[in-house]
């Protein structure tokens, strides 16, 4: 035999109980928002067809990049444009195993929900004039192969979208904004201690159409390299859209888009002009006070993000909430309008000591053409995402995960033959609203279940003996209390008689809550 | 261009807010009782190696048959039975790519996070004695890849589990019912319209051993097709354990067992013997009456089913929630001892008026060998699971499905130039606690609006037109109450009167929310 040891695939990851409890205290505190400004839950399968879901990675090029893809084990029709099942030459209709992948995020198959309902309306005839409003929320798992896995990153991983399709006006974009703020601080994170970074794709785009590169593809690769600004740094990124670089660390070669070096420079210099955070205010002067405004796309992505500004301002979202930052642009390849991105100012040590910080928590932004993609309609849709495990991993690594993690009462197994009594006074218990475990490990000794207990965070432990249940009687053992007092108390006896008492079997449910309350 | 159109893959499906309401319903009302009697969440990742996940669905006789399972993108060491990385004749380390699959259970995951981490001990050295015990609950999609779907039936559905892994004690196995009882009635089904069926594996296979079958391929086949029963029929039955039979509707030849004949008499005269339901006294007397009682596998089979008994009886379990059916086997290849399966007795009228029932909601029982199959460390494990969706089914189909599906109170977009008084009075709204939503569509007829409200069941409009804006008043429609009274009051006035309201924006928030709690 040869195969693999019991293990998870590498990138995956198990979660304990109480990241889970963590987990679902994000996802129950953002629900409450998301539901606050009327978004419904709406949930798409883990996985997709691969066309459907489209291309819109950063760094990739095919379908497969990027995304477990795979073939379908069933065979199914081929569709031609008009949605007609191609036939052979003999009128059979040919079968295909298409590819299916995991969805990599929460947007791409957003936008097949759309697009299916569309498609089925055309197909009733149905289709006339502007298109229809859908707005949902939904989180869950998505799923990214990236072949070089950073450190603490996972390849499977939990976003909360919250998305509004067939709404044309940017003051959606500007209410996404507001709920990102929202639901943040009903999470727990304090103003100021996080900052939504607005800017415009049709700023961006408007530049760079200004230095004459106007074709989509290489738009997004410009994209791409600005998007590594934070990373790289402004030179790396000079280098890279111009001749190249070689890679300092790993001495890899890094082909440059090779953009001509007098437009390398316009882009350059713009990134720098807005280096420096300036008031919202100010930045939209610098940004009208370029030459690119008389480019038609720049200045409509200005005058978007000034709506936007006047709309924030209106209802007392500050600077200290949002900023202007044009040289945000996001890597994701989809979005065509404002875009935005939340980052976390905490800074937490590493196990070296070392500042750190955990980076973007959010994102979102305007994607007018996602649905068009996928089926020639024009559609406007915006939205936002709460990158659920990174905001799990940013309130533990800050300290400011609030949750309860209490494991159970546990009732020891200390005489096969009272296993009865065990069962009744833990129905009593569960009567009583009081979590119980009675413990059914093969290993029977106190300390081992002592050692449970502990792992488990059981609050206290409930033990009968022989002795005691002749007398009708159980002890209970403050195993939290038991804990904070083993260090001030040396007495053993005089821990015990604090930590113990022994109650009545029939009044258990009573004392037990008692102590719970405290 | 050639491709697919835009849709769902076959077999999976979306999931509308209504049913997302009532698969959280579900799963908050089972997290209750779990978390009563002492299981912590534990969650696994969607995909797994398949070599881990094991062979154990019905009719899948390879690991692929019945699973999603495809090549991980990337490539990974082979390790031997040792768990040493295996090198070729110039001492490289083998690589390959791992066949990866959609989890089909949330069991096989579980197996696996307990052989990782007894893996894990073993390299340190640490095991030794028993094993430890460990108890976790986990709901999420699990996949199924059935070639052939039964109509109403999907590829991707939710269970929810709870598990002891570590315990032999069959007291787990009681309890297990108890929780299943506790779950489901705390979701709202009544004593007496489900029913707990429990047997034995044990039973089974001490029966088959009696027969001269104790090949564990041959055992695994014959609970397949005993598993069929209430599918097929029992004459259908002993065909397919003796010569295979001609499927009546298909036509298809189904092989069949070749079992000798008076050994397939056996095993029909003894599911024979217990097709009427008994009392579980009078099925434990029966079963001790049976020649195959003297075989020693047959034997233990019943003293478990026994203690089964004696604590359900103690606690208050009587033949209303639970029986004990020996015809009962449950198809998953990895039970080894008490199984359970919980069966809706309510029916309900399909399209064409028939009765019908949804059948089973619930399963589980004892698995002692999964773990074994990873790691050759034999550990006790017991369980079971609700089926959820299938759960939300029965409850849908039988009206009892309470949940308040309200949509939020919209503000309809009148007057583009109002935009900032609607998002001012929205921003009252929410902050007093209501659900709001602004009319962000680009049809912005009020007939639209309308339509689009009534789609998401907003309980009422709030419109400002300019003239309202100017009184600072606004317009409240209830639409819930208008719905009621659109029947039963026919003069346009008198509805409007009784379904309007003016009131001053500044106090909108209380007097909305007078209306939302009547």
């Amino acid at each position: 035999m040869r195969g693999i040891v019991p293990q998870k695939v590498k990138g995956f990851r198990d979660i304990t109980p109480g990241q889970n409890l963590l987990r679902q205290f994000i996802i129950d505190k953002a629900t409450e928002v998301y539901r606050r400004f009327g978004f419904s839950r709406y949930d798409t399968p883990i996985m997709e067809y691969a066309e459907c879901l489209g291309k819109y990675l950063p760094d990739a090029d095919t379908v497969a990049q990027g995304v477990y893809s795979f073939k379908n084990p069933e065979e199914e029709p081929v569709f031609d444009t008009n949605g007609r099942e191609m036939r052979d030459a003999e009128n059979r209709v040919i079968m295909e195993n298409h590819f299916v992948a995991l969805r990599y995020d929460l947007t791409a198959p957003l936008a097949r929900v759309y697009a299916e309902s569309l498609w089925q309306q055309h197909l009733r005839g149905e289709i006339q004039g502007k298109t229809n409003l859908f707005r949902r929320y939904q989180y869950g798992p998505v799923f990214r192969f990236e072949a070089k896995l950073d450190p603490g990153r996972f390849r499977e991983f939990w976003q909360m979208d919250f998305d509004t399709v067939g709404a044309e006006d940017v003051s959606a974009d500007a209410e996404n904004c507001m709920i990102l703020s929202q639901a943040l601080e009903n999470i727990g994170l304090k103003r100021g201690t996080y900052l939504i970074k607005i800017n415009n794709r049709k700023i961006v785009n408007g530049l760079l159409a200004y230095t004459g590169i106007t074709d989509k593809e290489q738009e997004m690769a410009v994209m791409r390299v600005i998007d590594k600004l934070d990373k790289i740094g402004i030179d790396a990124v000079a280098k890279e859209l111009g001749k190249g670089r070689v890679d300092e660390v790993s001495g890899a070669e890094i082909p440059g888009l090779n953009i001509e070096k007098k437009f390398v420079d316009i882009i350059i210099q713009f990134i720098k002009d807005f280096e420096t955070r300036g008031t919202r205010a100010e930045v939209l002067a610098k940004l009208k006070a370029k030459p690119a405004f008389e480019n038609d796309t720049y200045k409509e992505g200005v005058e978007e993000l000034e709506k936007i500004d006047t709309i924030l301002a209106q209802l007392g979202y500050n600077e200290e909430v949002a900023i202007l930052d044009p040289g945000m642009v996001r890597g994701l390849g989809y979005y065509t309008g404002p875009i935005y991105e939340v980052e976390s100012l905490q800074t937490y040590k590493d196990e070296k000591g070392r500042e750190r910080r955990v980076g973007s928590i959010c994102g979102g932004g305007r994607y007018d053409g996602l649905v068009e993609n996928l089926l020639g309609v024009k559609v406007p849709a915006t939205g936002a995402s709460i990158g659920v495990d990174r905001l799990a991993e940013l309130l533990t690594l800050t300290n400011q995960a609030q949750i309860n993690n209490d494991g159970p009462v546990i009732i020891i197994a200390f005489d096969d033959s009272l296993m009865p009594l065990y069962q009744k006074t833990a129905m009593q218990l569960r009567a009583a609203g009081i979590d119980t475990e009675i413990y059914y490990g093969a290993k029977r000794g106190l300390k081992h279940q002592m050692a449970y207990a502990d792992r488990n965070n059981s609050p206290l432990a409930v033990i009968i003996g022989s002795n005691e249940a002749e007398k009708g009687v159980a002890t209970i053992k403050n195993l939290r209390l038991g804990k904070q007092l083993a260090e001030s108390i040396a007495d053993k006896n005089e821990w015990k008689n604090k930590v113990q008492q022994e109650v009545a079997i029939e009044k258990i449910a009573e004392e037990i809550k008692k102590i719970l309350e405290k």
